[in-house]
């Protein structure tokens, strides 16, 4: 559970802040990490927070979603409303069971209260969590669905059986370096223009992110051949 | 969803009335009953209620327990503490489970913020109903409570996950073709000889396989950069 982090974008409410880190402690999460939060530390939070002060006193505060996952083997975005376009869309209870069996450090990331997560930041992770709820008004508070998520940590935590993984998986870092490396290839073959290139960054985003535990080997096999590609190219 | 009802005893705080009318509402449910409650109706519980104050108004303020589940098939007592004594003990998926079976009035009851159900409010139900939470710290909010059972009710009753794919799959042959192109690539680009090539065929086998319903287009836009990165290098 200690590999399990939760990360707040933006929260206006230092109150939230205080009442997810008290939905975190009921279910034995304690890694907190918030970015640009209008206010922090503030009394509202740990208030709510309650007997849960020890998380807020670990928390802490980041200048970009980047930096507060980049150590990351897998990133979950949550999102209340359907996008158009997204990384992987999986259940709340099948990204927990996911989260659980990659067995590295993983993020859920939380938008802010009011406006949810920016388009790029919803890219910046490798799935888009959607919990389960009604139609007409799926508007969940932020503690409360941290809350929700935290739960279903907890369970899938209770129900796993240890993988006995030895290989190891690959950073957002590396897979960011994979997609930096993939466009640079695309800009330097011709085979995109800068203009038109937004979606297709967005199809390899979504093609890889639904590789399960994606391993630090695969991402460099790729981006060795990339490279190799593209010296041979530029030393013509 | 409708026969489905929320039963909050002795709340002290009128926020946590309008945060659980909220919950619900996320959910689908819109049965709130309170019995003997410190103070309702309250401005705070519309605050937090947001743009569920319709819950609240259809709320209705009972004397006693019985008097708000005596119509009631099943009434399911949530407890965090565990009880030397008490009716059958379910976990709170099996309970939200057990309640859309029965298919008739049903109730989840929530005692006190501080002291929760007493003993004879918990005997009143015939299920007591646990939420898996830490061992050290399982004290969850009332409003989170209330959160975690409507979510389970929720999911029980069936609410899916919208998947609306319409992408064409990638076929034997496409993948095929992909793996092609890479050793292509990669014989072409010095990225490996011949001798050594077996164990990177395997790795990128290994990788492709494991994405889930692997897309046509996603295949043929990888093609298409390697394409594009091999043609300009035999081009010049």
């Amino acid at each position: 559970m200690e590999r399990i982090r939760i990360v707040l974008c933006r929260p206006s409410h230092p109150g939230n802040i205080g009442a997810a880190a008290r939905a975190m402690k009921a279910m034995g999460l304690s890694d907190l990490r918030l970015v640009a939060p209008e206010r922090f530390p503030a009394p509202e939070a740990e208030w709510m927070a309650t007997s849960a002060v020890d998380v807020l006193q670990k928390t802490t505060v980041h200048s970009s979603l980047h930096d507060a996952i980049k150590d990351c083997a897998a990133a979950f975005a949550l999102s209340a409303r359907p996008r158009e376009r997204s990384p992987q869309v999986l259940g709340v209870r099948q990204a927990a069971a996911r989260a659980i069996e990659l067995n590295d450090q993983v993020a859920f990331v939380f938008g802010n209260e009011v406006a949810g997560l920016t388009n790029e930041e919803m890219f910046a992770c490798q799935f888009l969590v959607h919990i389960p709820a009604s139609r007409e008004f799926s508007s969940l508070n932020l503690a409360q669905a941290v809350q929700v998520v935290a739960y279903e940590i907890f369970v899938a935590a209770g129900a796993a059986v240890p993988s006995g993984r030895t290989e190891k998986l690959a950073t957002v870092e590396d897979i960011e370096g994979l997609y930096a490396h993939l466009e640079q290839a695309a800009l330097d073959s011709g085979f995109f223009v800068p203009a038109s290139g937004s979606r297709l960054r967005e199809r390899w985003r979504r093609l890889f992110s639904r590789v399960p535990a994606l391993e630090r080997e695969e991402v460099n096999i790729l981006r060795g051949l990339l490279r190799a590609l593209l010296a041979k190219r530029s030393g013509k």
